[in-house]
């Protein structure tokens, strides 16, 4: 089964990764983007059962400034 | 608008970081999971037309490695 995490920044937290990629973006000539926002995604393959929101939760995060969702997909 | 762009490393490429992620996973116990590989993942927010593929494709992206995905998202 397969499953992926994805973690982002809070909203409240500064992300100058994503600024830069902004700024970027703006000075290639994608005048219309307004705002990017840089995270990690977790593409997960496991058997069966697995305690993913734990996992995610626990493992993958840093809850102080990070945020996580995690989304099921078709296997 | 919001869209996502999804990069991750073509599964032909070897993922160092996502092994290491799978190994401290099934170290910590989690020994169902398979597989994990990492990418990265932008939220955009862009006024109304934006060129996201030429981006993603362009910018976002190293073709010779990456693989991405766009995702546009509910406003």
């Amino acid at each position: 089964m397969k499953a992926r995490v994805l973690v982002s920044l809070k909203s409240t937290v500064l992300d100058p990764q994503g600024q830069t990629v902004r700024a970027a973006l703006n000075g290639l000539g994608y005048s219309t983007i307004r705002d990017v926002r840089q995270g990690k995604v977790f593409e997960v393959e496991y058997d069966h059962e697995a305690d993913l929101e734990a996992i995610a939760r626990d493992v993958l995060t840093n809850p102080v400034i990070e945020d996580y969702r995690i989304e099921y997909l078709p296997a």
